[in-house]
């Protein structure tokens, strides 16, 4: 028997999220079954797409239920096993409950080789955001060299690494970022060719038509809304946008309504994918073995917001719908 | 030298297009050069995409010259030759203008084979229509047997294509068109599984969700807007909206807005493709050979609205618009 801090959803939020939306308790663990470990969690990831499932409506995977604790992407270190898979000091991976310590089935969770990266780049660059960009990138936005690639949300954790592999693969890309710190970082530490400051420039439409002389080829979107607006009416015909996220609809308490983009489609005869990391699940492994050897070779940079306590959970998920993180936050326990 | 009639583009419409935008010209063709052929029109093919071309916005296809004659697809006859490829009695088609006779180089037209079909047929289920409904449903919808397919712009030239190719693909077909006439026949003639008249349902959105009980796996959609709207919210994990028109926003005088649909497909993991027919260039032999063994084997039926009269052009075409046709529409000569 054993005590844990966990934090439950106290209520859905109504627009942007804050932290009188989650609620930290005590709890008893129970005793563990046989195929079970006991996890004490390192490095909580917080992502965008957790703001869908605490809406109570029907998505790609259920609502978090109201005054059950939140569950993400979590790289924990095993204190205690009944599964000959695991023994005490295992790093792991798996979606776990925001909890200090949680009992998990041996078989929900992954082994990760801290010989690769650190612990907590399993929740970033080798965890779904690194797939979610690897996959978007390649198999939808499909580069081709000399190509420009505009990459939404650029200094976010899925938008760093998508516009880095464009780079690898001989496209020019121009990032789209909200803050000064953001734009030097991907000038200076990325090496993009381009940044705009979607919050300063005065006519986002124009600077990205001036980034982007041969036109838009591919969009990698990450944030939807008027940014996109922008993006898509500069798009080259044949132009992929590759829907990642939206981050800037999310919030959103009534449907949002823009421009309509379909006659513009048709022209352009261009293509527009919505995805989940979880679609290119039989891959995986490839996807993962690319991205850790462009690591070893030094080719994928990559940077974090480490956010220090268990319970600044929920301050650093509300963090993200205001940008406040630069590449992939993350909350050390 | 040869008096013949044309019609020109008069001025630009603006929104919905009159026959008080184009005017019949009197004209004297020149002698022929070599390699050049005379042409009497028979049939002339007014469609939706000319629409784009009316405006004097840059686009897949250059616009129309105000004060010059139209061009669109036409069925004609040679009736004089200077080329070793053609002789007098031909029948032909190509991208022509709205001329009574023309005078246009050999490699512009092709020869038509009448023993496959009438030749007004050579303008729509085995032309440009017939192409695009297939290639579209084929190679962007992708049907699988059991799929629900739904069809907007059912009745149209393309829509009564793409319709009945998805029942040969074991589909359910739903069919969706303006006048009880239309839904008459695509029930009756057309063996469409369901067809909603969207101008008398009182409510489009919960039609479609009844007639689609397991969601809509493609949505073939030649009319966009409200209609779309009503379709995609229906839409299931994996859909694919074939963007082949969006004749209800053609004539639009500001940019129309409607609701943002990015957040929908990134959950749906749903494809949204525009295409122009011309994107499948290379595989047209297929198509047509395709097309041409479901017709002879009776496989495939076709409606066409046949308009007497060349001087009727102007008008069959703003008809287009306002839903006149059933089938493709067609001047005769």
């Amino acid at each position: 028997m054993m005590n844990a801090q966990q934090i439950v959803l106290a209520n859905r939020p109504e627009g942007m999220p804050t932290k009188e939306n989650f609620r930290a308790e005590s709890i008893t663990l129970p005793p563990l079954n046989q195929e079970e470990v006991l996890i004490k969690g390192l490095y909580f990831s917080v992502d965008p797409y957790m703001r869908g499932r605490m809406k109570d409506v029907e998505s790609y995977a259920p609502p978090f239920p109201v005054n059950e604790p939140v569950y993400g992407n979590v790289v924990g270190e095993i204190i205690d096993s009944k599964s000959a898979s695991f023994k005490e000091g295992d790093l792991v991976r798996g979606i776990l409950p925001w909890a200090t310590e949680a009992v998990a089935k041996a078989q929900s969770v992954v082994k990760i080789d801290a010989s690769i990266a650190d612990p907590s780049y399993f929740l970033g660059i080798l965890g779904m955001p690194g797939l979610t960009a690897f996959f978007g990138l390649l198999y939808i936005g499909k580069p081709t060299p000399g190509e420009t690639v505009v990459v939404s949300g650029a200094a976010g954790a899925v938008g760093i690494i998508a516009g880095q592999i464009a780079k690898l693969k001989d496209c020019r890309v121009v990032a789209i970022a909200g803050s000064d710190e953001k734009i030097e970082m991907l000038k200076e530490k990325f090496h993009f060719d381009e940044a705009i400051n979607y919050k300063t420039i005065p006519d986002l439409n124009k600077a990205i038509k001036d980034a982007c002389p041969k036109k838009v080829d591919i969009y990698f979107d990450n944030v939807g809304g008027k940014i996109s607006d922008a993006v898509i009416v500069n798009i080259n015909t044949h132009a992929r946008i590759v829907l990642c996220g939206q981050i800037s609809l999310y919030n959103a308490t009534e449907t949002p309504v823009g421009p309509r983009l379909e006659p513009l489609l048709v022209t352009k005869s261009a293509l527009m994918q919505g995805f989940l990391v979880g679609d290119f699940k039989n891959k995986f492994s490839e996807g993962i073995q690319q991205l850790s050897q462009w690591i070893k070779a030094g080719a994928l940079k990559y940077h974090e917001t480490i956010i220090d306590g268990f319970d600044k959970l929920p301050e650093a998920f509300a963090g993200l719908f205001s940008g406040k993180n630069i590449g992939k936050m993350i909350v050390k326990a």
